[in-house]
């Protein structure tokens, strides 16, 4: 996890772009407020599972969820003789590991049904939806498996910023992350360019390093090697393309210093990209859920669906678990020689369990991270046709919005666009809506961004999942404060009697496939000495 | 055609990537003088074909070269009623979009057959094999004839570079990309951050405007917020990954700033990338080929094959032109109403023609460009699995030399490297070795980049192209000197009596396929208007 003191701070955050708004208008300071209570990481530490020595035949192991964590340990415990059998209380298998297709369901807490009826081969990825590629883990079953992938555009320059409350003329104006990139590293290139060449850095730096320094700050500036100004460039973005002209490109005009600086608008972007959201991440070919299938083909005869858990309880040599089928209402009794439970801690707290006070007070600990987002399906790709946008987002700055272009499907005729992708307070608001109304204040709102275009090209086709609202889930993944995690972590990740505790929720990445994978090999290791030890 | 004299210029060139090494040595004027002679642009004017009134039944024009622009002139003026005969001289369409798989055959100038043995399903795209999102009349086909699309990972922040001639510690060292993107952007920032705090800037802004700059100094470089210092950050790279850990992550170390100013390594990125090489490009799945294939569907029927142009001679009333069938040897004669010749100038030019003499000097006057490639196939992914890199580049700083990840096929067992891409004086050499060298001294380099790993995993499969050595193209493209464009372009723009030039040569963008198909559309427009008004 990324400490909290750290200078990264504010950068750890973009993983979820929604404060790209505040860091806009409040500077750092909003950022650092906005963080708290946030819980953000990345990484891979292992990458491969465990070496485990041995088999045991028969040993049964009941594994609670038939998520990325529930598969992994069946997968793995499969191929060293265990006898492992899955609960899944959807009728699905993935866990959040979903995407939505023609025909996709997933229901609410309050029972409500919400089926998606988009075009064939067009989908939308509303669970895990980016891969970087250190996540070894998830790399290590991608290969296993043979899903094949492609990029997932997370950075593209050429998607747009507009930020209505922006002070000075940027202020509700449309422009190109490109151009403010551009100009901002090539008016602060001026500035310590000039403020070099006047002696400035003299007592600092040598004759040979500050010609090497302003060698840089002219290439990486665009400026001009006379005087050291920058006047704009053409890499900033053209207004004009004749490719049988004697001048192909027209370059467009630099904004003044003083207007992006008080617009605010350079803060969108860094001097990298963060560790974990590299402008180029990766997605399976044809929708997220192909990991959750390659887990399946290879487990599927192990996972009993429909299985909604009630009762969890142990005895010396025993769990017995109940569990009623959603599908005749039965009530049904499994027992095995341990318990592998991946179940949202928020949910599973809230069972009958004999687990010790101490663990139900660490399951009751964390926060369940509300998170709610809208996909809209377009007849047209006009930010592809129009706009030269193949990929990455668009924003406007307002909390839960955001226009994320879809990374698959190029050049096609239709395509889904997310619009909506709200955290915290915002994701509650939008959860309250109904689906009309969430979809007019995507449209009302995407306009700004497209004119003319959203509105029209809107297909009357939208999916909108809630994840605080999802049956079997009530969350987007389980927010730890940094002091309760290091409380409670030690807990969890400890074999309760027979019970063992996976899933990303006991990952320092909560969010994330590779805590879900790591946190069953974790866990596979340990059951696995176990049971050789006796 | 970007002006030479702009402050842009040193950018425009890094469409060849090979001069990253005279940047990083020799700083800006280096650069400035390599692009001497030097022809790169972008663009497209036209986003659809010219919309032409009117039909011409029967009206038979010969378009000389199945290329892009051939093949784009029988399409659309087929539409419009036009005979069309496309006499082309190799045993396939396409031109140079062509991309090398099992049993794709170049023949060089000297007969010399190479042929390709790639495995299944490998590929390279050894003609062009990148495509901005604004070359709308590629866009425009690939759209019509249904060609699938996929992103093209120019710029990988996670790709090498290892200059072994730099300067200090970092002289022969492999770094990451980002590494010194992120430390060089932290302590630029720094060095303003504290000059302005110190009043540097009092003069030029206001209060308001100095915080506004520091906020973004802070952000932008990762600087700690209270001492405005550059200590490194987690998002330049990391050490350590730990799903399961506190720490998550643990960052690696900023190289002192001192240490990158001597070394140069600073000058290999800019604060933007070139508006022609987004980070991230298009290729077609399957492989660039897959254009011409699409445009193949449409006008194959029209082709000739094997169809070498020896002789193109006109009256006032026809075209006369002499071909040999390299198949047989018999040489035979087509007449025609119109004449469209794609054939590359430097050729056309040697061959008998009764063009004026004002034609045959501007045929004559441009320089045609060397380029060499080279790619090996390697039995193991390794870049992608021990080295986190899926797509983009890695550099040595040698002129020629390059180390390009494939962007398809992810997670796959195999892959395609291209180890050489050779311009100018460095494509001459290495058009000169004998494949056994070209291999040799792509694995003795690469190595480097990828020690114990590049030699151990080259599957002994590799194709090489060297454009000017390949007959019927002798040259990777019409290198124009901006005198001689000036000069001689207009010559060949306008009708020689019933003869028309098109291809990107006579483009404002050579090499470019949008200058290809917009040459084309500007040429039939000429034509029908002239039908129209007979």
């Amino acid at each position: 996890m990324v400490k909290r003191t750290s200078p990264d701070q504010p950068y750890t955050i973009s993983k979820r772009e929604f404060l790209e708004g505040c860091a806009a208008f409040g500077g750092v300071s909003a950022v650092m407020t906005a963080l708290n209570g946030w819980d953000m990481g990345i990484a891979s530490a292992a990458e491969a599972p465990p070496n485990l020595m041995g088999r045991s035949e028969g040993t049964k192991v009941l594994i609670l969820g038939a998520g990325l964590a529930g598969m992994t340990a069946a997968y793995e415990l499969g191929l060293r003789g265990y006898d492992c059998q899955i609960l899944e209380a959807r009728p699905f298998a993935g866990g959040r590991c979903q995407s939505s297709r023609a025909g996709f369901t997933t229901t609410t807490v309050d029972g409500e049904k919400r089926t998606c009826d988009f075009d064939e081969g067009q989908y939308f990825n509303h669970g895990p939806w980016r891969l970087p590629s250190f996540h070894h883990a998830v790399f290590h079953y991608i290969r296993k498996f043979g899903v094949p992938m492609e990029v997932m555009v997370q950075e593209n320059d050429l998607g747009y910023i507009q930020h209505d409350k922006a002070n000075g003329p940027l202020g509700g104006r449309r422009v190109r992350k490109r151009e403010i990139k551009a100009d901002m590293r090539g008016y602060t290139s001026e500035l310590l360019a000039k403020l070099t060449d006047q002696g400035a850095l003299d007592d600092e730096l040598t004759n040979r390093d500050r010609e090497k320094l302003t060698d840089y700050l002219i290439r990486e500036g665009f400026l001009d090697a006379k005087d050291l100004s920058y006047k704009g460039t053409l890499h900033r973005g053209i207004t004009k393309f004749d490719a049988m002209g004697t001048n192909v490109m027209t370059g467009s005009k630099a904004f003044a210093f003083k207007e992006i600086l008080q617009s605010g608008l350079g803060n969108s972007f860094q001097g990298v990209t963060t560790i974990d959201h590299p402008a180029t991440m990766y997605q399976p070919v044809g929708g997220m859920d192909q990991i959750a299938q390659g887990f399946e083909r290879e487990v599927g005869e192990k996972i009993t669906f429909n299985a909604e858990v009630l009762e969890l309880k142990q005895d010396k040599n025993n769990v017995r678990v109940t569990y009623r089928d959603t599908a005749t209402g039965e009530t049904r009794v499994e027992n095995a020689n341990f318990c592998i439970t991946t179940i949202p801690l928020g949910i599973l707290s809230k069972l009958k369990t004999d687990l010790s006070d101490q663990c139900k007070e660490a399951m009751a600990a964390p926060r369940k991270m509300t998170v709610g987002k809208l996909s809209l399906q377009m007849n047209r790709r006009f930010w592809e046709e129009d706009d030269n946008i193949y990929g990455g987002s668009s924003t406007l700055g307002i909390p839960g919005h955001t226009v994320i272009y879809p990374s698959y499907g190029y050049c096609g005729k239709k395509g889904i666009i997310q619009s909506a992708y709200a955290f915290g307070r915002a994701a509650i608001v939008h959860g309250e809506l109904s689906m009309g109304q969430k979809v007019e204040q995507a449209l009302e709102r995407s306009e700004r961004i497209h004119p003319g275009q959203f509105r029209k090209h809107y297909d009357n086709k939208a999916f909108s999942i809630d994840w605080h609202l999802t049956r079997f889930s009530e969350a987007g993944w389980t927010a730890w404060s940094p002091p309760d995690r290091q409380k409670h972590m030690p807990v969890l990740r400890e074999p309760q009697g027979r019970i063992y505790f996976a899933g990303d929720q006991v990952s320092g990445l909560p969010g994330w496939q590779v805590g879900a994978i790591e946190s069953a090999w974790a866990q596979i290791e340990k059951i696995h000495a176990s049971v050789m030890k006796a």
